[in-house]
């Protein structure tokens, strides 16, 4: 056998995908031994390019003028293996809930980089976070007096960042500017009064400090502008609040919504030039407007995450309908990844051991739950597979194993990360599993 | 105080709700001491009701001239009490997985009243159902085929019912009759070629007997006229393939479907009406078509559990927005219900201790996930919260516990079952029990 070794350049596929006798290798590694080994459905993530797209962040997020954060958005995926890599690569992590806070700990995270979000904080969540040094996200007005009162009572100090809507809701190619708010998340920067309000509870205040203000704008944004508009905004709301209220602010947080490419046709989003750029807008502004802010935060989750992991599937059995429109069946579906049900996301996917045979068929890929719409990705061009061959599907890192379920008793899968070697960091669900929360 | 008990009749609500001084009861059992008992998100099944209901279905599902069988569709929610109660009323039961299968065992069902789908079986499935004389509905031509090569090889024996697909779409107030099959599921009745071979498979095969034919037309329809055209048809198909391969069959499972109440505006379905109309139906047609059916199944599932359940939520602020719009912020969301998230489902609820104040506000109510769409309700008329009063989200019986996550690490509620008196049916997570899959 000749090992032909060709790189792929599609860039929805893992960095480091070769094709060795038209079989798919992450490196020198098969991913059909990684699906005999571990069993299908699994998760498979390339450590290496994990580790490289944190840092591209941390890099490209860089300036000698600010001290930059990079926050891993854990709503994606938070597993200790991935805890573990933030914590030596030097990156903050975001929690959303109290199980969040727990696993991160539990992970040995040092618990002053968490960065602490939420609409709806419970005061059982808030006295976690203000006792482990947590820097908490206050959503609203109602949340911060909560906050103040647990502090204030329990003689405690919490370092806060303040959560606002500035008006800008983007996603994909589109972008529109509102001085509504239709989000649950967040105080609108238009509306004085509860600003008013929020910055009256801070000022004077020796327990809880507000450090700055968050935003984030939207989710798999393709475009520079609504991430440069948002930099704008946020640097003359901080102005316009330290003038009127002669609170000193240090601190921004753009949050996250850089946009990954899921087909090859989506436009995707070059971070490398873009966070330069938010920057140097931030210093021309801190410059022009006078300002002092010097932590600057973002929050990328899906960007780090989901171009790095493919999902392996057992093919079975293909069903030509009396329409001629073809089904491949897998042995997963949407207990494995919702987002195609939840978000009509789409996906693309490779048979791995014909990737080079001509895609010559067209095949609705459907998983296993009794349910119509578990339809994995529609209308995907193949080279058609033999029984138990095993299909690849692409960027399936974010909010894929973090939404998961046992919708019809299917069981969670492995998830494996490979560097130089495969380890596995997640082991698969048993059926005894399934009974342990029965009584 | 005087206790001022008022009897509801609104459907939607447990059948037996009452209202003790402005609070709801379930009997003479407080939901507010559930929630405090149990802690919240909670979900409350009224025993006697489920019971009832599936009282309805033995009741109306019976007759002289067949053995009608209700099969409980278990992807609406499996645990084993809701498996042992199966058990003692004498339903069948069905299954789509291995883990299905493995859970309702567990559960001490007799297996040999197991109905087991799936468009998808693996040969452990179609092994494990075997060996324990599970039913099987054969999804397609080439499972058949595993599932002959199976028992011959190992000299088993296996009843099968067969899926096809009728060529009836039906959901709510919308059916469409085609002879295309857009599904994922079964065979076509007008797909002649497919059918001859499925038939000549099972054709003086001695290991795997065809009992007759299984479909299922929808869910959440509301109108009769689309089960009995389903019965029509699927009588005339039965007819046609007795006929061509002189293949006695004895049995047709017409599936589920029935549509329940969410919202006082939806139309339900009574099938107290609907049931003895179909068996009268197979009955006139048994005898006008010259056949010998004599067993009937129906599978219920949603119908049997929705309207039973309610989840109580802990009702934290209320955040009004600029532009008036006003968000009641609950302690769940979108990881114990993603029916709204995902198919835009609508519920009905109520503040449990101000069942009878006017409904003077208007909310969304909101989940505590990170995401926009983490909204459990739209445009809710209440009566205004304080905080840590209760919110009772009606009909929340099926596919909400059946689909939950541990999406931004939200631990699972408990299930109580309350009869004269609760009782713990599903133990609440904890937050240790989040790391029980991690290396």
């Amino acid at each position: 056998m000749v090992a032909l070794v060709v790189q792929i350049n599609n860039k929805m596929k893992p960095k480091y995908l070769n094709i060795i006798d038209n079989s798919a290798y992450l490196r020198n590694i098969s991913y059909v031994d990684l699906a005999k080994q571990y069993q299908t459905p699994l998760y498979v993530f390339d450590e290496i390019e994990l580790r490289e797209n944190m840092d591209d962040f941390l890099t490209h997020f860089q300036s000698a003028d600010f001290s930059c954060h990079t926050v891993y958005a854990s709503k994606a995926l938070l597993i200790p293996s991935i805890v573990k890599i933030c914590k030596e690569k030097g990156l903050y992590i975001d929690a959303v809930s109290l199980g969040d806070l727990y696993v991160i700990k539990e992970s040995g995270f040092p618990m002053n980089k968490v960065v602490f979000h939420g609409n709806n904080k419970s005061i059982e969540e808030l006295k976690f976070a203000v006792d482990n040094k947590v820097i908490i996200v206050v959503d609203h007005l109602e949340e911060l007096i909560d906050l103040i009162n647990y502090c204030q009572e329990n003689n405690q100090k919490a370092k806060t960042l303040f959560r606002v809507n500035p008006g800008i809701e983007a996603h994909t190619h589109k972008y529109v500017q509102t001085s509504l708010n239709t989000s649950k998340f967040g105080e609108s920067i238009y509306d004085n009064e509860r600003i008013n309000l929020i910055m009256n509870c801070y000022k004077d205040n020796k327990n809880v400090k507000l450090l700055g203000f968050h935003s984030h704008i939207g989710s798999q944004i393709f475009e520079e502008e609504p991430f440069l508009l948002n930099v704008r905004k946020m640097m003359a709301f901080s102005k316009q609040v330290e003038n009127l209220y002669q609170y000193p602010l240090t601190t921004i947080n753009f949050g996250g919504g850089f946009g990954i490419k899921y087909l090859e046709t989506d436009a995707g989003l070059d971070v490398k030039s873009l966070l330069p750029k938010m920057v140097e807008l931030v210093k021309t502004l801190n410059k022009q407007l006078n300002l002092r802010i010097k932590d600057l935060f973002i929050e990328p989750g899906r960007s780090i995450l989901g171009n790095s992991c493919v999902t392996i599937y057992k093919c079975c059995d293909i069903k030509e309908n009396i329409n001629h429109h073809k089904f491949l069946f897998v042995d997963g579906g949407m207990a494995d990844n919702i987002r195609p049900a939840l978000y009509q996301a789409k996906y693309s996917a490779d048979i791995v051991m014909k990737m080079n045979d001509e895609k010559n068929e067209i095949y609705d890929i459907a998983g296993k739950c009794c349910e119509s719409g578990d339809i994995l990705a529609i209308d995907l061009r193949l080279p058609k597979p033999d029984k138990n061959d095993y299909l690849m599907v692409y960027s399936t890192g974010a909010y894929t194993y973090s939404m998961s379920s046992n919708y019809n008793n299917m069981l969670k899968p492995a998830i494996v990360f490979v560097s130089d070697k495969p380890k596995l960091v997640v082991r698969r669900q048993e059926l005894k599993d399934l009974m342990s929360l029965y009584k």
